[in-house]
């Protein structure tokens, strides 16, 4: 039998971290105007793991809709090859919530030395905070889309300005909604896959961020379980070969453009895996979001389920969270 | 004991492959040229699965020395959120090489209806070759490298294109002979992985497409084996919390610009992992390749590796690699 462990109750910051985030919009609106107003060229999203992860939704909202072009960089492929259109002009976007990430803070550095405009989301009078022409404290996986929001506006995009507001305002208590109301879903899919010997997690569009996110930092880094993620249309194009009615596979339907995606994937795994399990952020209730702008905000949830349901695997499991065989233990 | 199949021969017609794509360069100029004096915006290379794996190369050059932005976007993820900056100056670069990917096919007519200009590699007369503006048939790795560079040469990038035009001529026989020296590298770690339960394949910059590519293409969907790519950086940010001296990991190091996140990878693996496999591409002689481009052509070589390797795993453990579940057999 399985050792477990008491499961954790909700993180009663979500509603907290997340309100700072928003708090700090009027800060970011500056920057953002500033940036623009000396001729922005374009944006680049930096980070690595969790930090580039989070940067998704922003990103997927910028391909669709700005004016200018968005790109996502991975820190050290940053600093090891830093890209030609990067320097004056462009806004460069890091996140570390330790703000110590060595490569993100070389990351900034780099950045910087190309001219660019550097912010941060980032503790305090950390590396990267003084690395960073501006640092931001809240520490939530909004940061990065309230700059990409900020952005449009100070742009001209075609944009419900009115509607951002509102869901801005109301995300926070609606991101805690939804994970209470997800919470026997996660529970079920921790006991269900809590012995598998690997977990495919698949998401489209902005939701592949926490797909990939899931299964590198939640369940390899954090529960030492196998997993591999797949874009959900990517998946198709090979590692849909490795499916059976055994195989664990856990997709993210997102309630944005990409659902398409998502809904094929689905249809796929209910013919041929009935051990699939889904999480459809069509079914929660966004209390307060704008059905005009619920695709934009919607894929902050997926970031807060897939932080509780590792919550849930710690305790399924009895395997703590918090415990590492080499992240900040080891030289490397 | 395992039943074996016998090893098939090196592929005879790799070199004509990479030179039918070589012959092309003239005719590919031209449209290069067009689309330039039009007035170039952007690039997109699009695809799915292999025709997206097959971009790295060509998207990383440009990030690094273009003065257009140049973007990867998957086929689907493209049908279902057409870019802003997607219209007239945009160059669509796609591939399939049977011209029937659906989603690719797609994402041609998707692409075309935003006022840009369509290339693609494919099967003369195929879907996708009818879909685009203009088709090529080179059916190798190389297609989107060759329009990467005239790309550059048409807009005055800094490029040594007497060193690119040597290379390009060289490349061919010189990839045929890097897989010859590879041989019994490639060997001994299918041998050494052949009854792994999950491998891992990383790999970064232009080489983490055959990472990608080698977990997804060969391993999953040809050989139904469990495995998941990394970007060798992103590899620190959770995944190596999986290593010990029994996991599974091969390791591609690049001899491009991205190169020292490679060695950091190896460093640690060879310190943590004693079953952990490398293929160091700054091994191989190129010969004819000449020193100043090596870093822009040396990852097509990459992709033959990976193939070839497939064709190790097929003899090692008996399992065709044509044999399949579901591709092309079912309704998806």
């Amino acid at each position: 039998m399985t050792e477990t462990l008491p499961l954790k109750p909700i993180d009663a910051d979500i509603v907290d971290k997340l309100t700072a985030t928003v708090a700090e919009r009027e800060a970011i609106a500056t920057v953002v105007r500033d940036v623009v107003e000396r001729g922005l060229r374009n944006v680049y999203f930096v980070g690595a793991g969790g930090s580039i992860i989070c940067s998704y939704p922003a990103h997927y909202l910028l391909q669709q809709k700005a004016s200018f072009p968005a790109f996502q960089v991975q820190s050290d492929e940053l600093n090891t090859a830093v890209p030609a259109l990067m320097g004056p002009g462009s806004l460069v976007v890091l996140a570390s919530y330790t703000g110590t990430t060595k490569e993100t803070v070389a990351a900034a550095k780099t950045a910087k030395a190309t001219g660019a405009t550097v912010i941060a989301a980032a503790k305090a009078g950390s590396p990267l905070a003084e690395a960073a022409d501006v640092a931001f404290t809240g520490k939530s996986d909004l940061f990065e889309l309230v700059v990409a929001f900020e952005l449009l506006a100070g742009t001209g995009a075609e944009l419900d300005t009115e509607a951002v507001d509102q869901a801005l305002a109301a995300l926070p208590a609606a991101v805690r909604d939804a994970v209470e109301q997800a919470e026997p879903l996660l529970a079920d899919i921790a006991e269900a896959f809590k012995d598998e010997p690997i977990t495919y997690v698949l998401g489209s569009g902005p939701s592949y961020g926490w797909a990939y996110g899931l299964a590198m930092c939640f369940l390899q880094e954090m529960q030492w379980k196998h997993a591999a993620a797949f874009n959900s249309g990517e998946f198709f194009q090979g590692a849909f070969e490795m499916v059976d009615d055994d195989t664990a596979v856990l997709l993210w339907i997102g309630d944005d453009a990409s659902r398409p995606m998502g809904e094929r994937a689905k249809s796929f795994l209910d013919q041929y895996c009935k051990k699939a399990q889904y999480v459809d952020v069509r079914d929660l209730e966004l209390p307060g979001i704008p059905e005009s702008v619920r695709g934009e905000v919607s894929p902050i949830v997926v970031g807060a389920l897939a932080n509780r349901l590792a919550q849930h695997y710690e305790s399924a499991r009895g395997h703590d969270l918090e415990t590492r065989r080499y992240m900040f233990k080891v030289e490397y």
